[in-house]
């Protein structure tokens, strides 16, 4: 079965792909030996990732792109990550809902990502999925954040160049959140750059770099200034794309990112199979309801608890 | 010093509270011991989440909601859960930028909060924190998050009643995060209630509610509209808050949710604790080096090259 599915995805078949995905976001006993067979087959494509507080347009600004990349031939893969919901489980954002004029265009696959209580996290799900992309032969990956919470910071560690979408007008709240934000940026947006503040955001993206850059020596991020709705800055931006990309390609920066994340990928792949076990073990553990009596009627504390248990564990793992 | 900061905290003092949170965010060793010790005095202050999307104005509601409590005579704490940098670590939202006409009350103590790499993570910090602040007294416990990602829902599962604050007009974008977050609410709040959209907002909550509850069978959620910035509605939320606080310790909700963390809190700590040392155990893995290599040229496949020593690790931990 999974020799059917991995030759099915190496030759692009959308099916294949979109159930290979499912398979990872409901984190199927089968994803492990699929993803390591189509493993073998990745590191192709370009990675990119759309990231930047909510109401910045980057749904728009995305579709912009994808025009201008099809016209270049390439094929593009769009995940959107969604924020789960706790309870269902569900991806918020169908992909009814975004860019539905690319929906039926064999040049585009897109697809929003949920992770359902999966233990590796939304980061480990989307960087499965990344792989099932890159052996199905897109050339270019597209991971789109909602939000900037600490996930999409997670998430914007497994791509390899990202694109941080600011925007005039949001409010203070927004200004903070972005604050959060600027360090993982290689490319600022500045989009709705038709709107009168479009400038003022930039100044303050430039000096916020100029800090940024004093300290860490390392040369300065470019900054687009784009309209979505008015399709102006859309080129500028897609050919500041390739350069940048080329650029790090050159310097050895992609090379060394993409090792760093194999090396967060080993750690995820490691610490959830770990965690999982730990939770079924606390689960399964007859003395979790004595505990938790004690615990309510304050006759135990929780660190010390815990933290016999915890030596014990330990010793045994360090042996090894 | 652990008991000399103990008994600080006990008597309220305000250095040795900010103080303790610090040891919290950046995961200090001797965190522990005084967690340990302030457990056992907690338990008497309500925890409340104020959770939504950036731009909802949950900053001035809060401010209004302060106005009220400290008339009753309270005294209350706030958390701002601020998304960390993941370079810098800082908080982005300074207690300096919020509510400054609370910051030199006595009766109100206000701090940002940020999880510098703590693998606990931020819900696990602001477990910490709430705990310190319970046991120094204060009566209510406000934790704000911006934003609605995975990490904010996570915070919220720590508190004893959530209000979700929700706005009209903030975009389809915010209109489809909030629906991520549907069911963490208690609490429904319908802020700058004074706009147009408000009552169409209203009623789609209300639907949304009702489709959630007509499957869960619970009683429907209370619904509040307020504007922060008339000072309308926030006298009969604050009265909401309280009915439905003491509606949940009647009926014993309360008790259940608070047990439920209690559990969820074991977890984690066990987990952290575990992950700690997994990374450790990565990070000075001999063979690291070889096995990124070998990634990189595509000649192992990254679950294969885990399973086998996490297969080891697990069969001595199941031998306890």
């Amino acid at each position: 079965m999974i020799d059917e599915i991995v030759k099915k995805i190496l030759n692009g078949d959308i099916r294949a792909i979109a159930r290979a995905i499912s398979w990872i976001e409901n984190d199927l006993p089968d994803k492990e030996a699929l993803i390591d067979e189509l493993f073998k087959q990745t590191g192709r494509a370009k990675i990119i990732g759309i990231t930047g507080p909510p109401g910045s347009g980057k749904s728009s600004l995305l579709d912009r792109i994808i025009d201008l990349e099809k016209q270049k031939g390439k094929k593009i893969a769009v995940l959107a990550i969604d924020p789960s919901s706790p309870f269902s489980g569900g991806a918020i954002l169908g992909d009814r809902v975004r860019m539905q004029k690319h929906a039926t265009d064999p040049q585009v696959f897109i697809r929003s990502m949920a992770s359902r209580g999966h233990l590796g996290g939304l980061a480990g799900a989307t960087a499965d999925a990344l792989k099932v992309l890159d052996a199905a032969g897109y050339d270019l990956i597209i991971i789109e954040t909602i939000g900037v919470g600490q996930t999409e910071i997670e998430v914007m560690n497994i791509v390899d160049l990202v694109l941080l979408v600011l925007v005039p007008g949001l409010g203070d709240e927004i200004q903070a959140l972005k604050a959060g934000v600027m360090e993982i940026g290689d490319i600022f947006v500045i989009n709705k750059a038709d709107k009168d503040e479009a400038r003022r955001v930039k100044a303050e993206v430039e000096y916020v770099l100029h800090l940024k850059n004093e300290d860490s020596k390392e040369s300065s991020n470019p900054i687009f200034m784009t309209s979505a709705t008015q399709n102006t800055g859309i080129k500028e931006l897609v050919e500041g794309m390739e350069s940048t990309l080329q650029q790090m390609e050159e310097s050895g920066l992609l090379k060394e990112r993409r090792l760093k994340r194999l090396a967060l990928e080993l750690k995820r792949i490691l610490s959830s199979k770990i965690e999982d076990h730990v939770h079924h073990f606390l689960n399964t553990e007859n003395n979790l309801e004595l505990w938790l009596d004690q615990l309510a009627h304050r006759q135990a504390a929780p660190y010390q608890l815990i933290s016999k248990k915890v030596k014990q564990v330990l010793k045994e793992f360090k042996k090894q």
